[in-house]
């Protein structure tokens, strides 16, 4: 009952975000309906209608505005990623930079943005403050990755900022704001965002380690790629020999990617990331139950297990 | 008087965004500070204080947060603009882009807009709506920019269209925005945003006439650059010969751009844009005679007959 409700509602949150990005510059409706077509798992719409129900709300349609406005945060940031990792597929679909060009793909990330901002503008400040806090802590994990990758080095402590800024933030802004719609008190709407956060914290970990292990026909993109950009740097910072030195240093005679991911499959550091994974989604599930029952929390509770169970 | 009042307001504004745009991220706020410091003519912080004093406002300080955020969205775009038009300086220093490359220049943008959604989140939808309509539009005319520059293709109207939006959108904005919270009636917000969205065409045709005649010393860039993109593409179209013949067909024998230079100023096409600037800078004196004689009035009329005879 409350999945059909949801997936209803996700239903109608990729129709509004079809329509919203609208332009009489064609290019722009193309190249936006294009990356919101290549679709995703829309985890973070999910979180918003769920917090919502959980939180006591009526009408799930009234979510909708804000679920889409959260999915396209997302979405624009996508965009901006694949041209700096010059990712020419995402979902078996050509990246907006593959099919428009570096400039558009640009310029078509900036307009997703501007539409996000455009789709939250009617609601107060009790929202913008939350959402403006969750874009700017995206940006800032986007950067510290992309420096880490440039250097070559992360630490344990580093992967965790990345991941709690670009990952578990916007999960926390979408129960967040989903429970204030709904009509939480304080209480309860910590709690969903404390949820939320260690949901996307989990979410992130598992998606470096499919990366690495993951079967390229299931995810729809080439694996390995996060690992040439630093990403999966929290399961490589577990890889490492018990003597301390890295499995990591790739024989030179062989593609040192293929060789790195072989390394790490053999070196127990995937089984230390899962387990930490799995550690996060139980303080997710803690956080769970202090909320009064509901279907939508049971929900939320399969979700938190099936997250890192998944395969895609 | 105001003059004084404005340019404190100003030096405020510049405070306010150095300080806004600091993060635990080193390198977002180095290559913010240096873009900001790189300066520019403020011209939309000083619409937002001038609106806001004509239409009666008491006290500018009130109006420095919201000032600065229309300048932030400008300083965001020009960090992209920067990288799509490849561009190594701006104002004599090293472009976002040049310093700390593109990847990072890409992130600083986002990382301003987010910056520029932060300060603008408490205010209201009264607010928000303006400012948010405006950045689409900015998006939007700068993507016309880019096509019409890959297509080589700009006639009169989509020039129109381009710098309407591009430019003359957050003009309007801030003084519409700075007017509201002036306290001005709707009569008069929108006189000042018919005001300020000619002056913004105004400004535009004069900044792409400096592009081909100015004095690279004044301007602190290379000239005919935007000609390689399309930008003055004004002066462009209006540089045909009698016949109708293009004036741009450049002798393949020296760099074409000097020669495409050298050919428009002897055109007079020059001079009919300029006229054209004209014109525009006279209708948005006619909007000013419907608001109340003030101080501020008399420094926005300046404004528009000093815009159109601006060598830099």
């Amino acid at each position: 009952m409350v999945t059909q409700t949801v997936n209803e509602a996700i239903q109608a949150v990729d129709e509004k975000l079809r329509s919203v990005v609208a332009s009489d510059v064609d290019l722009l409706t193309d190249a936006s309906r294009h990356i919101i077509k290549s679709g995703g798992k829309r985890m973070r719409p999910r979180l918003v209608f769920l917090a919502y129900l959980a939180a006591g709300g009526q009408d799930v349609v009234e979510a909708v505005p804000l679920a889409a406005a959260i999915e396209l945060v997302h979405t624009a940031t996508l965009v901006h990623d694949d041209i700096n990792d010059h990712s020419l597929t995402r979902r078996g679909q050509a990246t907006v930079h593959a099919r428009w060009g570096r400039t558009f793909a640009l310029l078509t990330g900036d307009y997703l943005f501007t539409k996000v901002y455009e789709m939250m503008a009617p609601y107060g400040p009790a929202y913008n403050v939350v959402m403006a806090d969750a874009c700017v802590k995206l940006v800032e994990g986007e950067t510290l990755q992309a420096a880490a990758a440039k250097s070559g080095q992360m630490d344990r402590e580093t992967y965790k900022t990345i991941i709690a800024r670009k990952t578990a933030s916007l999960f926390e802004a979408a129960a967040r704001m989903g429970a204030q719609l709904g009509g939480a008190n304080q209480d309860m709407v910590n709690a969903l965002s404390s949820y939320a956060h260690d949901l996307g914290l989990a979410f992130q970990i598992v998606d470096d380690i499919l990366d690495i292990i993951g079967d390229p026909e299931t995810m729809g993109k080439p694996v390995g790629g996060d690992l040439t950009k630093g990403a999966g740097a929290f399961v490589v910072q577990n890889g490492q020999h018990t003597d301390g030195t890295a499995v990591l240093e790739a024989p030179a005679e062989v593609d040192p990617i293929k060789a790195m991911l072989s390394r790490l499959r053999e070196s127990g550091a995937v089984e230390i990331a899962r387990m930490e994974a799995v550690q996060l989604a139980d303080r997710a599930l803690r956080s769970l139950a202090d909320l009064p029952p509901s279907a939508a929390r049971d929900e939320m509770q399969a979700l938190a297990e099936a997250i890192v169970e998944r395969e895609q």
